[in-house]
């Protein structure tokens, strides 16, 4: 099993491994083939950056059942699936920005997400393990008043800027449909459940997406949340500038980030 | 006024400049800056790629008047935003792919397309044409069953791979808000309208995107179709393999596609 971390060195964008003595930076590409170097860059010395740049950003919404509970949404048939845009992406302990245009609502969604590792077209669940380069952390931020009152259409309200920070870094060689989830808002947890709970498994997902496109090497897909997303509690509570938000996932490690206002 | 290719050249990815005689090569960058050189590439031998590489596909639906009635829509209040994923770019002469998942009722969708030149975030309305490289012809291919039966958010049933064929090329210097669009199924016209019947213009849309995410260079954005789609017409025709398609946008050209079965 290795953890393979995307750092800014040399301020390059660059991939390495996840050493207790550092990031030790590797020659190839982790989509095709890749050997360790002998060059390590100590951990305070590198900022870690997304661990990857995704072509395509897919997410499945509504995939635990005690989620859709909560949001009083029905138990789907099918995958609910939907976009982000590149803008979006961020990495672990960048902001995440409360958009001027829709600073009220502005909510979490720890997220288990699949790193593809090939391209790949209709693969069967038995081969989707081969096709993926692991697993990371992801937070699907989203603006609750843009998604679901005024625009209907999810796109636009979860994908401004920094709307979906993916970390720390990329684990292989993991069963993501055993992982322990949870997330913590300054400190306190919201959310903690396990990735068995998903209503579509890993497998499934990415089995069921790749008969509709060809997913692509460094594609995400954010498999959903579980309860304990702001609009539900009781009192409700959305981000505020300061916030400090934690999602941390068995086997993976935990993806920082703050809060602060456009 | 330039219009600006993009076409296979020694198996690489490049832009040229159409001109009478064929493709002019150009040094440096669209997106920053470049200068035509004296070499010209016979347009017999040269492969027309999809104009840009975009890192977001953004959509405007339900965005023609006559269009919405014939869909029985709600004239929106706010542009209807969407995304496509990569896997749906395709160029000038590919061919449309009725995919096996949903093979009964694909229909074309006749767009203007908004070419991002410049990295922008919150910009007016008149500061839109300074961030704006040029437009091109588009078609936003839609699995209506997927899109408005089965998953009801629109992403998978307009993702599909080559679901958004745009081209030939970007033509520089147009104002966007007053351009005759139309399309042809096998030489018969199907779709028939002016972009200054647009709900929301271009303008407008490029600016009111801007301010809930940044815009990055390249990035298309498809402007909604006109009246006059397969889904609505009596009888309802939707895609076979053989057809012909034609989009036709004044000042920009044809984009030719073509239809086989996956």
């Amino acid at each position: 099993m290795a953890k393979i971390a995307r750092i800014l060195h040399n301020n390059q964008p660059t991939h390495a491994l996840v050493e207790s003595e550092g990031f030790r930076l590797i020659e190839g590409d982790i989509f095709s083939s890749y050997k360790p170097t002998d060059t390590i860059i100590p951990t305070n010395n590198a900022k870690l950056l997304a661990p990857v740049d995704p072509p395509q950003v897919i997410c499945i919404g509504a995939n635990y059942r005690k989620h859709c509970i909560e949001c009083n949404a029905p138990i789907p048939e099918l995958p609910l699936v939907f976009f982000k845009l590149a803008n979006a992406v961020a990495g672990p302990n960048d902001p995440i920005i409360i958009p001027k245009i829709a600073p009220d609502n502005v909510d979490w969604e720890a997220e288990l997400v699949i790193v593809i590792g090939k391209k790949c077209k209709n693969i069967s669940e038995d081969q989707v393990d081969a096709h993926i380069l692991g697993y990371t952390c992801g937070n699907d931020i989203s603006a609750r008043d843009v998604q679901l009152k005024i625009d209907k259409l999810w796109g636009r309200g979860k994908s401004m800027d920094n709307f979906a920070p993916i970390g720390p870094w990329i684990a292989t060689d993991l069963d993501g449909d055993n992982l322990d989830i949870s997330l913590t808002l300054n400190g306190e947890t919201r959310q903690n459940s396990n990735s068995s709970d998903l209503i579509f498994s890993c497998r499934h997902i990415a089995s069921y997406l790749s008969h509709s496109m060809t997913l692509l090497p460094g594609t995400i897909i954010m498999t959903g949340t579980p309860s304990g997303v702001g609009m539900s509690a009781n009192p409700q509570r959305f981000l505020k500038e300061g916030d400090k938000l934690t999602v941390s996932i068995q086997g993976i490690g935990e993806l920082h980030n703050h809060v602060i206002n456009e």
